[in-house]
């Protein structure tokens, strides 16, 4: 395999690099536009259509860029158990269908509460699910111990370049796709967990729309990357708080994605689960898309005003659509479930 | 205005021309595409999401073609009044938009009970809306007693060849992204109410992909244009039939689209409002889009084994997704609303 050096992170040449790859392979999902709401919110509102990609969600983007470096001869000789991931479920899907594609096989750790249709689909993708606890379990340890074990390779969710890259392709899409409908971006706003999306789309818009400012957004409590913007090094989240955004809960900014996230955010937001629910109601509405709760929360942050919208540009990356009906269904009546 | 011969139906090359008027006015709408619902399936289905499209529902793409035709000069000679449409929703909303994008004053007539979604949105593009009683009143003589009175343009719903025209423009869509896609289609199914989004497709289908066959889905009850079909002439609807797929209650086959689509189609299917219940769930959780009842009886048909998808490749249109809440909620529980 052509190992990453996972103490530099990528550049837009490697982004642009995984655009190449992932060409007629991956989803160029639209960037939607509703003008009742652009009037409502007194901007242009951009959405780029995440839940519309394979798998439902971008992680699929990363993956696929990732699991393509794997070579069969390498692959045969060093790492025979294929691939291993650890996920809450949207980088699971994206490891499985890429494996599935490359014929790779692939054993996902997953948290035993994750939404049924998470667990249900990296199934269906052929991977195999092993489940821990999220409250007492190490999924990272438990990954790696797996990998060492089956002489699999690791595939982390976030602090990977070749991840980070594959995901930075929806930020080079955003550009020419913003180009196209004749918008020029004042902004940018992605969902934030481990930070490889936005690190990602960070290195696309700052080469390709350097006048854009590009924002975080978290759920509140999770808002370990705002805060660590704010303190210029890495903090963690702190324990026992909870949100229904299960994509957004890493504990802590990735190293490699905080080193570019650092340099080139402008900050970080955050939203709460209320606002959030109601962002999910009013993607459904204007929309006519179903997003998960930890994809909706850049467009919660336009809703609610924590973005303050008016007379601008803004290009909101809704990232995933993998969530139960019962999640929704609440969410539709803007509760969060 | 270029005022179109009712008796005279549109050819391929009217598609043509609106799909050159719409060419960066309407939503290039994606076909969309889930590997674990064809391994289900056993076929290849290829969703047009037309739910995507301006205000919601392919109504934009008919109504803009139409409305674009009409001259300032001319309006204010003889149609003073602007434009009247009657429409449970759908085609109000496209009407609304196209008339607010092109300037001219907009009237609709709605039944009352239509989808606060669909009355609001057609409220909030501009247009003012007149209500008729559904069981009682007569849209149509309304809306021409109204045209008269006001001096307004008449729209209506399929049965102009400027609309069906319109509406066709998804059909070329399809030909022209399952190209791109790899696909060769077996057969194109869409939903069917008074007829002009199957008819105008069919123009585009019969030239561009002719082995593919074409069928019409309806609502069990209001299957008038598969009996029609049938027969060989048009028949109505029985009276008292219910069906929760609003969009789709017309009560018999249009003149002008039944002369297109007695020639085209291959036949006319019905689903139950079940089965629609069950395929606004399965879009949901497959494609992570929004249908309406009405927007998702092709889909439907496949489901169900109405339409046989083993072996096939099928391009099928999800037309709308303008429905509320509440019924979304009950679909996804499995139930007509």
């Amino acid at each position: 395999m052509d190992t990453p050096n996972p103490s530099v992170p990528p550049t837009i040449d490697d982004v642009r690099e995984a655009a190449f790859r992932l060409d007629g392979i991956a989803v160029k999902t639209p960037l939607l536009e509703s003008p009742l709401l652009n009037r409502k919110l007194g901007g242009r509102i951009l959405v780029k259509a995440e839940m519309l990609q394979r798998t439902g969600s971008f992680k699929f983007r990363g993956a696929y860029n990732r699991l393509s470096r794997i070579g069969a001869e390498e692959r045969a000789a060093r790492n025979p158990g294929g691939v291993i991931a650890y996920s809450s479920g949207n980088h699971a899907q994206g490891v499985a269908a890429a494996a599935a594609m490359l014929d790779i096989p692939a054993t996902i750790v997953m948290p035993a509460d994750a939404p049924r249709i998470k667990i249900g689909n990296t199934r269906a993708l052929g991977a195999e699910v092993i489940f821990y606890d999220r409250r007492t379990g190490n999924r990272e340890a438990l990954a790696e111990s797996l990998a060492c074990e089956r002489r699999a390779a690791l595939i982390r969710p976030y602090d990977d370049p070749y991840i980070i890259a594959g995901q930075g392709t929806a930020g080079l899409e955003i550009v020419e796709q913003a180009r196209h409908a004749g918008a020029t971006l004042d902004a940018v706003l992605a969902p934030c967990g481990g930070g490889g999306l936005i690190a990602g789309c960070a290195l696309a818009l700052k080469t390709e729309s350097p006048a854009a400012k590009i924002y975080s957004v978290e759920p509140r409590g999770y808002d370990d990357t705002a805060r660590s913007l704010a303190a210029g090094e890495r903090l963690a989240v702190t324990p026992g708080v909870t949100s229904f955004c299960d994509a957004l809960l890493s504990p802590m900014p990735g190293e490699l994605t905080f080193a570019i996230n650092s340099r080139l955010l402008a900050g970080g937001l955050a939203v709460s689960d209320t606002e959030v629910a109601a962002a999910m109601a009013e993607a459904f509405e204007s929309f006519k898309v179903v997003v998960e709760p930890g994809g909706a929360v850049a467009l919660a942050a336009c809703l609610s005003g924590a973005f303050d919208c008016r007379g601008k540009t803004i290009a909101v990356v809704c990232s995933g659509g993998n969530v139960d009906a019962g999640t929704f269904t609440t969410a539709l009546q803007g509760q969060p479930g």
